[in-house]
This record gives C-alpha cells, structure tokens and sequence, in this order.
C-alpha cells in the first residue's frame, strides 16, 4: 500500500465543493461497459441497497463503439465497503470497468519537463493554490534549466542528461522506478521534447498526457508559428491529449483556441501560444484527476 | 384534441439528430419530484420493461428545495404507450410530474410583439431555417409595425391598440382566446412592452418567457443604455426569464453579454444590446421547447 | 458611371452608426504603400486642409513586407472632392494605393452558390434585416436548389449546370458577365463547390471570398467531419479566406471555432460546422465590405 | 529621483515582445487634450523631426466630453530626448497632458489587501513569471493573514490592524509614507475590504484601482452570492474600476464575466467569482501599466 499520508507529499488540493448537501462524504462511481439494457438499472438498486443517493449523473453510449460510459457523484450514508459489496455481483454480471473513488482526493502525478517553463510553472502554481486536485511528488527532466523554479514551489526536482539510446533508456527506467516509488497515477509530459519509446507509450497508456501547440489549419515542420505567422491565422490554440506511440496524436481530451491578428510578431503567436499550451493541459489534468475523462478507443469521453 | 395537421401550421422544424443510432422513434422524459432513494431504480426499471434504452440523461437534486430533477432521451423498441403504463404507477408513488414528449416535436407557440423588430425576426428566421424547434402559428402585437415582416414569412398577424385599461383588457382575453384557438403551448413575449395584468402572469405561470437587457451593474430608470454609456460599461447583454408578475423579474433562463468599448455609441449599445437579446431569447425558447428547462422555486435547472 | 439606383437592387443597408457626431458626412480612407517616415503627417495635413477630422485611426507597418496600412474615418466639413485634391498629389508622392469611400456605403457584391443552402440563407437575412452592408444583385449557382430560398428574399437567381470543361467556361464567361453588368465589387463564393479556373482567380484577386471548415488538426481526403468524429475533437471551425489559385488556400481574413464534444454525431458536427462557415463568412463580408481588409503578401491585415 | 536600480526591486517583467522590428528603443507616447483639428498633424511632425517611426497608433475623439486621446508605439533613431524637446511647443500649444513613456517599464505597484487571497496571489504569480509588467516592492494589509503567500513570493509584507478612525488614520498615512518611499505609481486594492477617505481618494484620484464582484442583475446588501444563487443567475462577474470616493462606483477598467448553472452551490458561485475577480484585476493593472488606460470624465478609454 502506498504511503499517502501528508507528511509525505505537498499540501493536497481540498476536494471540490459538492453541489449537494456537505454531510455525508461523497464517492465517485465511473463504469464502462458494453451498452445493454438494465445498466443504469442495476447500478441505481446497488445505491439504493449501501443507502447511497445519486447526487450527480452523466452517461453517454458511444454509437461508435457499442460501449456505455457512466460518471456518478454519490452521496453515501453507509460505509463504501457495503457499496463496493453491492457493485461488485454488477461489475462481474455486465463484464464492467468499474471504480469506486473518494471525491476530491487528489491524484499523485509526475511531471516531465525539458527546458520550457511554461506549463510546469502553471501546474505547479494552481496545485499550490488548491485549484488542482493533484499531488506532485516529483518533477524529472532531462535539463536542469527548471530547478530554480519547481524548488521555489519546494517540488522535489531531478534532472538527466537524455543525449543518445543509452541516456533515453536510463531515464525512461528512472521514470518508471518514480512511478513505482512514488506510487504514480498520472504522468504529464508538459512540454517534455522527447519521443517515449514505444514500450513506455505502451505502460503509460491511458494515463500519459501530453500538450502540444494547435494551428487552424495544420503546419507541419519545424517553426509552426512561423508558418502560422506567414499564412496569417487568426486562430492558435493547444491541443492535450493521451499519449498513443504516435507523439502527437493519440485520442484528444481538451483543445482551446484564441484569437490573434496581424499584427502579432512570431515571438508574440509563441508567447500566446504557450499561454493556451498551460491552460489546456490544466484543463485535462484536471479532468483526468477528477475521473472525468473516459477512453473510447481513438476518442474521450469528457463529463465535465 | 388540438389539430397538428401540417396544413394548419408553418412548416416544422426538422427534429433534432439524435446523437445515438437514429433508427428507432425516440422520447424526451422530464420528471419533477421531492428528492428519495430509490427514483432512478424505479424509472429504470421502467424503461427496461418497455424495451427502452436510456440515450441521455441528466439529473439534478436541488439542496434548497428538496426537489429531483431530471431529463432523458430514451429510444424504445415497443410502443410508446408500453412505457407509458409502466411509468404510470411510479408517478403516482413518488407524486411526480411526468412528461413523455416525442423528441424534436415543435412546440407551439404565440409570439406578443410591439415595434421593435429585432427579437420577432430572430425567432421567425430561424423558425424557418429549421433552427428553432416550434411552430409560430400567429404573432399578436400592439402595434401594426411588425405587419410586413411577419407577413413576408408567411405567418399569421394580428394587431390590436392596447391604450387604457378596456383595451389591456381585451387584448389579453384575445390572447387566451389564441392560446386555446391554436393549441398554445408557449407564449414569447418578444419585446412586447406591455405589462401583463396579475391574472395573465398567473394563467401562463412557467410557459411564457420574457426577454430585457441587462448590465453590470443594473440601472434603474429610463434609457439604460445611456445610462451604460455614462458609466462606461465593457459588457452588456440579456437576460430571459419566465414571466412572473413582476415583469422584468422571474425565474431566470439565459443570459449572454458581448463586449463593448468606449467608442460604442449610445446608439451602438442599443444595437449590440439588441443583438444579445434576440440570441437569448432564442435560446430560451430552444430550451423550453426541448424540455430542457425546469422550474425549482425561483430559479430554473437547464439541462444543456 | 454604374445605376445605384434604389429601384435596380434591393433595399440596402443603412450606414453604420458612426461613433462620433453624426451631422457631418463621414469617409474611410484607405492607404497602402512602402513605410516610411512621414506619412501620417503628410495625410493629415490634407485632411486639415480639408476641414476634416479624423474620427478613428488604425495604422500598421509589417515588418516582414514593409508596407504601411492605414484605414481613417473621416468627418468632412467641406466637400469631399477638395479632400481629393489634397490627397493626390501625398499618393502620388508616396505611390500609394488610396481609397476615400463614403461611410457606410453598400458594396456590390456576386454570390455563388452550389447546393448547400447555410451561407446563402445566412447572407440574404442579414442583408434583409440591415445587418450586412451589402446589396445582392444576383445570386448564380450550378444547381437550381436554392431557387426557392433565394426567390423568398425577392434576389434574382440564375442557374446553369457546370458539367464538364465547356459550361464551366461558359459558366465563369456569364460570371464576369454580370460582375460587369451589375457593376460587381466583391464575388462571395457562399459555399460554390466548384474548382474556378486560374484565369478567373486571376480576374478576382482581392475581391473574392470563399469559406470552409477547420479543424485542429487538419484533415485531408473525404469527408473530414468524419475523421473529425473519429479523432474525437474538441472543436470545430471555419475559415474565410480570399480567393487564390489554391481554392482552400489564400490570404486568411477570419476565423472562428465553437466547442464539441464526444456526444455529437457526424451529422450534429457538420450542422455545427455549418453553422460556424456561415457567421465567419459574413463576418469577413462585413469587414470586406466596410474597408477594414487589406492585402499584405500572404497575409491580411484587417481593421476591426 | 527615484532608486529603480535592481536591487531594490524584484526581478521585473521583461518589456512586451515589439510588434515591429526589435532593434531601436521603443516608447509610448500618450496624449489627451481638446479635439481640434491639427493634433495627429503637429504630433507626426515632432516625430519626423526627431527621425521617430509610428509603430502603433491609436485614438479617440470623445463625442461626450470633446476630448482627444492618443497612444502612439514609437521607435526612436535619435535620442528620446531629442523628442521630449519637439513634443514640448505642441504639448503646450494644444493644452495637452503629454506623456512619453520606455515601452515595457515595469511600472512600481503598491498592494494593499486584507485576507483574501486570491488577487494577491494572482498578481505575485504573474508577476513573477514576467507576465505582469510591474514591480511590487511592498504588500500591505490590516490582516496578517497573507504574510506566508507574500514572503513565499519574496515581496516585503507589512500588517497593521485596522480597527477605528484612528488606526485607520495611521494606516492611511502609512500608505502615502509608502508611496512616497517606494515611488509608487499605481495603488492596487486586491479585495482591501476598507473604505478609503474622501482625501485618500483624491489623492489616489486616477492612479489607484479596485476590484469587486458583478453580477446581473446586481445585487444590493450582505452576501450577493447567495442573493444570484437563490435568484439563479447564469453568469457571475468581476468589474475593475478607478478608486473614487464612492468605494464600488469609478470609472470602469475592464469586466469579465463566466457562465454559471444550477447545478454551482453558493460556495462554487463565490469561488468561480473570485477567478474572474483575479483575471478582471490582473488585466485592468496589465493596461495601466501600458499606459492603455486614460480617463474621460466617468468613462476611461482603453487602448487594448
């Protein structure tokens, strides 16, 4: 069992204020499963029986897939275990991926980072500021560039030189030992300029993910804000999505886009660009620390 | 019965794609109750026996008023009357307010006006583009302003003075005449600057909905929008409510507002001010029209 | 000397209301021409010659082609010719594109239709409703389907089929045609599905505006709202551009996108993205059409 | 003179990226004085004469009050104060207040708050990740409950209880003390929860800023999060405004607004307000110290 006690980690984000009454502590229910009749049916008579109360509900069945996704904020004035006891003949029956989460309790992320700032020094400031339900016990690099920034925010900082197979296969063992040690949900790649192997893409999937700057339409090459800058876009944004093999592609979870015009320099559709970069990964950090975000083969399902 | 034979009416608006498989017939069910364990098993359940497969659904348990909402899109093998008597008994036992609405039905609605042109010929474009899901079967005004615009798209007009109380009163004893003559579910009141008397509010009390503008902060008194202009407001916009009887009050359904800046005249706040208004009230009216809107007390939940 | 006659065209929009005072006529001038020092001095001393005051201002230099872009809106106590007078000669000096317009002046413009109906529908209505600064004095597409809808607003409609090397001759034969006939200056291609040959884009250059979707990222082939849905995206949008060799490619003028999620079918996509093509379209017509887009390169600069 | 030597000071925002070439000084001239004809004339000369180039040039012509307002970005060959000495005749032959600023000089803030955190915080991160172009040698409050967030931030905190006229007294003294001290610019009252004095006031007149929540409608009296909930508003927002003597009133800088539903508690709705209050405040201070931000009577004109 990992050690989470508060000793151990930053000051944790306080759970989200619940829509419902406060009293009674709150649980969060996500289930994916083949989409049949009697789902919400039987889930809704394990709740009624662990003398639970359905506080907020989203579903969605995925034309595509044939899959169902449910997210339920519930309110339960029995112990969890009675709940989970009940679920679990459900879970078996409907063949489900099903969990049961305390709500608000913060996920233990890491963060890899390069040499730009941006995205880890806005991860770092909204955690500090109870405005992300995460924790971040480590933040690892492969320059030394962030120290100063993420000790400031007196985040455990390591960096690695990656220069060659040797070094990447060092560092990518390194992540994978953090992961272990620090008992690891997530992994962030903000801004972190390294192709993953594929064997690592492969024992992240599904809870890796990665920015990247977004243009309307699509540069491919080096220096896309010059390019942007040249065809004159009116639109530039960042796109957060799960890691697949494929660096940039991999289902989507958020994108934002703002506003620009002529008279924005290639420095200045940067500067903005890494603004939407950070919002946009905070925005899908967040959700993923909340169990929002739902894989539906190429696709997420968001329940915001 | 009412007639809803085509002839009678405006061409509908096409039903709203439904974001499942689009082959079986399918039903919006909105529920209103006092908030206990046990409803959505029970509606499940229901749902289940008739052959029915719940689409969407959102919900929402109100800690003011104690009271349950919710809405969901079901598609059903069998007959819609199945799944009626199955819901039959459970309305009864929680004391629910029931609705089972074929989904994208228009609803049909009576249009108030008087000279302002701006919200009428929103809501009867858009009728027309097949973007707003009702039929317009007359547009009744104080005025004979509107009578060009109204007629071009080919919709019933009326106009009748309405100066000193006789004329109030037969004005409104006109417009419960049409609510019955042409089945009226809903009533708009599209800038009509009239003020309802006490038993026309509460005669049409949650199916008529007002629109005016509004700012931060408010003001009082006569031209607001000069009033904006002096204190040099950035945002203005709208605000669309259930009509109550006090007329620029009511249970809140929509608000937008747009940016302006200090070389907006006063004349240009009152357009852009126009602009907000027609955009919220169509989309009040899209909303109710959808059964997405539902009262709780002095407030409304909206199921987006 | 081209018929503005009322009785030859549809009722046109009224100027727009000018910020400042309003008893004065009022003019845009455009400039266009190599930065260097001294311009602006040079045109405002002409425009104090004149008598005339210069409401509003916005100038640009770019610094990657070196040109100066300027739009002024002007107040003119005297007549507008002496203004003229005192203009030629500081374009002459500074071979400069120059463009004094009347504030508010209705442009000419073509629109060229295929089947789809979103951005036609769009442009009559708010040409109707005064909100677009356009008149239309002819609509031309390759099919007869939108007859009914362009006749509605009382536009005359022309349709040829466009099948085959010869009638698309033919086609953009009877197209310069009627620029010449109805003294054209701005061709809208309102979703014209049709490839133009390089010698019309040539004859257009500047003065017409085509629209379609976007996506981040961009998707190439067939049916891209498809692999939009496929993708899982987050948002989409549209693109207005002028008209280059390259029919998707050119100088962008405007750009917006609008939230989806994984709830939306194909088909809610596309009626989305339709949506979107429309108000960006229009919105670049307004803009076109009120002086406030100028060419630079590959690139636009436009005023708003 | 002031002592603007680095030592002093935290580390301050680098100058905003040119839109232009990077490679002369840059300045920012602004202008208000009576509109008359000449003005843009006799300032473009005195740029010339001093081998000046006009990067980015905007104006207003207030039809209220029939004042003039300029801001012009300017690169400089010669020497600034080659400028200063050209400006001078014109400056005094218009009645102008004349300003030429450096182009990106972090303008010196004084923040004053009690114990909310959420400005406070807001402005020292931005500030520190060189997104907020000012220095911040001093925080002062009449609670000490920021002193931790402060000092973290390496900012000098000062607390002095506020209770009575007479330590009110003293805390104001001290803030003109401070002022005087730390050659304040710009004072900025990051939820300071007190009433400043009538003399406090006009000696801040123009040159301190407040935040506060907005709402639509408004809301008079104790707890309007309460008052928006129970009346279910759909947006909530924050307005930035010029200090007058009346604490909520003054000219308005800058508003934002964010959607809200049903489903927010008061809680939620008081959080969600406290992000806008944050981003609204952060913005306002962000044009002030780019000298966008002049004042019209109770209006102000902001130069985006």
């Amino acid at each position: 069992m990992p050690d989470r006690s508060p000793a151990a980690t930053l000051p944790s984000a306080p759970p989200a204020a619940p829509s419902g009454s406060a009293q009674l502590p709150q649980w969060v229910l996500t289930v994916v499963c083949e989409d049949r009749p009697g789902i919400v049916h039987a889930l809704s008579g394990a709740i009624v029986a662990a003398d639970g109360n359905i506080l907020e509900s989203q579903q969605f069945s995925s034309p595509d897939t044939g899959r169902f996704f449910l997210r339920q904020q519930i309110e339960i004035g029995a112990d969890a275990e009675l709940l989970r006891e009940k679920l679990a003949p459900i879970a078996q029956r409907f063949a489900m991926e099903l969990q049961l989460e305390e709500a608000g309790r913060p996920r233990r992320v890491l963060v890899l980072a390069s040499t730009a700032e941006h995205c880890v020094r806005d991860l770092l400031f909204h955690q500090r500021a109870g405005q992300l339900p995460v924790e971040i016990p480590l933040v690892m690099a492969n320059h030394d560039t962030l120290r100063e920034l993420v000790e400031f925010h007196r985040v455990p900082f390591e960096s690695h030189p990656v220069k060659g197979a040797e070094q990447k296969a060092e560092f990518e063992a390194r992540v994978l030992e953090a992961i272990e040690e620090h008992d690891i949900e997530l992994v962030i790649l903000a801004r972190y300029m390294q192709i993953l192997s594929p064997e690592l893409c492969e024992a992240l999937s599904g809870r890796c993910i990665n920015i990247h700057h977004s243009f309307l339409p699509g540069f491919k090459g080096a220096n896309p804000y010059r390019q942007a800058h040249e065809r004159g876009v009116k639109l530039i944004g960042a796109t957060a999505h799960f890691v697949t093999s494929d660096l940039d592609e991999g289902p989507i979870i958020e994108q934002n886009v703002t506003r620009v015009d002529h008279a924005h320099s290639v420095a200045q559709l940067r500067e903005i660009g890494q603004d939407q970069e950070a919002l946009t990964l905070r925005r899908a950090v967040t959700w993923a620390a909340q169990s929002r975000v739902l894989l539906d083969g190429t696709r997420t399902v968001v329940f915001r």
